[in-house]
């Protein structure tokens, strides 16, 4: 991987005079046209060897282009918020809008390469970090980014050489402290780890560009052209309207014998008044005593709530949130999204609300809208709703990782009672229950709902983050099913601790 | 002040009941009023005697109203990011955006009622704090926000009540600590300073409201009216198109000679490229030493850029920013507030900018366009630009007390050069340099912002912040003047710890 890189590469100053003009020129051009466009947003990754001028290079990218548009972003320990969120979420909040350019020192490569160095992560354990960086790095190719991966590399007897270099000079002393040779002293592990993350990081849409970062002149000017040639091609195809996408193979039909997860659902299930009040108290309770416990203080939860217009969906949170203390709740209720969130890949309008420790975030609505309305009405292509359930997984499996319960339900309701519910609410003098057209050409769709339904559960339906279909024809039944079944899944996790 | 509320009011079950339902319904029906019209935001503080009921009240109002649409925030002990920004920092990033309720308990109130009590504050520093608190409620007011502050009260004799009755009963024996009994025994002092606290901040546009919390009948109905009542008036004159407004005092006109600040300056200085060179090397040098220094570590920086258009304000950025470490400085380019901005006051579009212990936030363009853009282009009333000096004053008043050095610069150029510029950019073919039509317009108006510049100095040059005014026709004196301001303000903030 690095053998390239240790061929000694040289740039003149002449030939450095002479070209950096020009490639400035150009990069700033680059830029505006991107500014211009707004049409993706371009996220640079710099890692490497200490030494072989990643900082340095970083300094003369923001130099070189218009520094107004550039966020960089260094991450040190982490701060209470982000400690307490999955360990992606400060990397999450870092990525630049459309039209803007990021570039992330010490990003999601820093701690896994770190942590296998000092032999803290087993091998296995790395290359399952490196599994799902290389999905997340794909999530956010397929969602318009334009990533950038450069290692600044140093052979051995370079970096030694730079530091005995800088130990030299009175005025860089006091740059080179025992830590900078307690890190060559491991340079060989180094590399090794090294190379193995960035052949298992390489992939076609995102592959490592590794620099040679021992001549100061030839690293930034193979750093410059790289970007400019990336950013050049890529207006270039988003001048043509280009998308990125890839044919998805299309989805079993129907199942022969008609049958589905729904229709084998028997919505209308028993409860009366007077037992719903009583299971309303025990349950209602019981999630009280959770959400205040010890034990829920360094956890957090996660419920979604999902279900065909008119299912009880608000009537079922009220019931939640009813148990608990409203200082330890919030309800995100999913409209459409604002012009910063659409400068976004599609997720990040739902990592902006995760909650912290010790706190619940109820989605009323959520990230399924991706395989749900967006799937069935075609607001997005089927490529894009096609990856979403692998991304979704990826992003729950996150979210259970750092210690959050994400409990998911859809309630169920049968065509007759959801037209049962909308004529009772047309009746109601009350515009908070208003039925506007879009509730009555949703339920024209309602076959490809069901479908959408079914293929949802089948897909995203994990060990971690399984769904709880509930009956909902009957609303009591239904509160109460969701009430039990968080109890249940919180009771679950709290004591595997 | 807490005289009524100790006359030990009590509303009976059967009133209560009877009351209920109706108050519950207007209360949703204001709510969605309020979030179908967008006109403006609710936030409720909730502070006063524990065991006064706030708890209970606040989850009862998330019950009765639509709680996918209120925002409750509890606030604990800071986390990092918010110890290391303004102490208001925390309450700028939890109020809602219009349309929605927020419900902060543990506010702006709690700390320094709380030192207070326990003597780590003076009076007269308390004081200072209530008239900062005020300044910053009358800001809220006039930026559209409807306040409402209920401050939960019991008698002496009714807290010791309750602790006795918690105590009694085994299924609540667990909520009284010795803590409880500790703040019991500092009740007459707490009442004491709670009280000067209130009358200090009871104001004609956010009084206070004491809500006896003895009965919870009571102070429900209380409380839920009280709300009411106030959204329904505010939801009343929002209908009829109506804005918080004062009428402000005229600015004097033009001073009678005809002299100002900007007419005093000497706009073309002297300084060869030579020089330049040398001196950009010295004082670029020594901004790299600063930023990076230890003092630095526990301190932020904060630069204004504002200027005419072509005044060199990007130039000047450019060569402040490569004497910098990329991952410790962001600039901020202001542009069009988006839809989220647009939903809130107006400095929370630059409250959510401000940078972390150890970094440096560059505006280009800043807060100051309401003084400056807004206030010649009539883009809001004159009264919201006469308060603006105000609410900016305590604005950067807050960044100081947090430590922050906060830089001013006001690059001053003449009309022709000016023109001259235009010129020589209308020539060039880099679309980056593009010249406007609005570029034009905003130049017929030069007298205008003359004025209006005059006026922000003067009224904004504060001793923790105070404008420099950079004689701008000579780039080369500008910039070194820039990068020497910025050297001489940290080289004293550092020096002073």
């Amino acid at each position: 991987m690095f053998e390239s890189a240790e061929l000694g590469h040289k740039t003149s100053k002449a030939d450095y005079d002479e070209a950096e003009p020009l490639l400035r020129a150009q990069l700033l051009d680059a830029q505006f046209d991107l500014l211009d466009g707004k049409q993706f947003a371009v996220v640079v990754l710099v890692n490497g060897i200490d030494g072989a001028g990643k900082g340095e290079t970083v300094n003369l990218l923001n130099e070189w282009m218009d520094p107004r548009h550039i966020e960089t972003w260094a991450f040190d320990a982490p701060t209470t918020e982000e400690a307490e969120r999955p360990f992606m979420w400060r990397f999450w909040r870092a990525l630049p809008p459309r039209g803007r350019i990021g570039i992330l020192f010490g990003n999601w490569y820093t701690d896994p390469i770190r942590e296998r160095v000092n032999k803290v992560n087993k091998r296995a354990e790395l290359d399952q970090r490196l599994d799902e960086i290389n999905r997340f790095e794909s999530m956010l190719v397929r969602e318009g980014v334009l990533l950038l991966k450069f290692w600044f590399h140093l052979s051995r007897d370079g970096q030694k050489k730079r530091l005995k270099a800088l130990e030299k000079d009175p005025r860089t002393r006091w740059r080179v402290t025992d830590q900078d040779w307690h890190y060559f002293d491991q340079y060989d592990r180094y590399r090794e780890v090294a190379e193995h993350v960035l052949r298992r990081t390489s992939s076609g849409e995102a592959p490592w560009i590794i620099v040679d970062g021992t001549d100061k002149h030839f690293r930034a000017l193979l750093t410059g052209r790289t970007l400019l040639e990336a950013m050049r091609k890529r207006l270039d195809l988003a001048g043509r309207n280009w998308q990125p996408r890839v044919m998805a193979p299309p989805l079993p039909p129907q199942p022969p014998d008609g049958r589905n997860l729904l229709d084998g659902l028997a919505l209308r299930q028993p409860l009366e008044k007077k037992d719903y009040a009583e299971a309303l108290e025990h349950w209602q309770g019981r999630l009280a005593l959770l959400s205040r416990s010890d034990a829920f203080r360094d956890r957090s939860l996660v419920l979604v709530f999902e279900g065909a217009d008119a299912a009880g969906k608000g009537g079922a949170i009220r019931r939640v949130t009813a148990a608990m203390d409203a200082r330890r709740y919030r309800i995100i209720p999913i409209a459409a999204p604002t012009e910063e969130e659409r400068a976004q890949p599609y997720l990040w309008r739902f990592w902006r609300h995760l909650p912290r420790q010790g706190r619940v975030a109820i989605f009323d609505r959520s990230w399924y809208g991706r395989v749900l309305v967006e799937r069935v009405e075609g607001y997005c292509s089927e490529a894009d709703w096609m990856r979403a359930y692998a991304e979704i997984n990826d992003f729950e499996d996150q979210l259970a990782a750092a210690g959050t319960v994400v409990v998911k339900f859809w309630l169920a309701i049968s065509r007759d009672e959801q037209l049962a519910r909308f004529n009772e609410r047309e009746a109601q003098p009350h515009k908070r229950f208003k039925i506007t057209a879009e509730d009555w050409r949703n339920r024209e769709r309602w076959d490809d709902y069901a479908s959408a339904v079914c293929d949802m559960v089948d897909r995203t339906s994990t060990e971690t983050s399984p769904w709880t279909l509930v009956e909902a024809d009957n609303k009591y039944f239904a509160r109460i099913k969701v009430l039990r079944t968080i109890c249940e899944r919180l009771e679950a996790a709290l004591d595997r601790r």
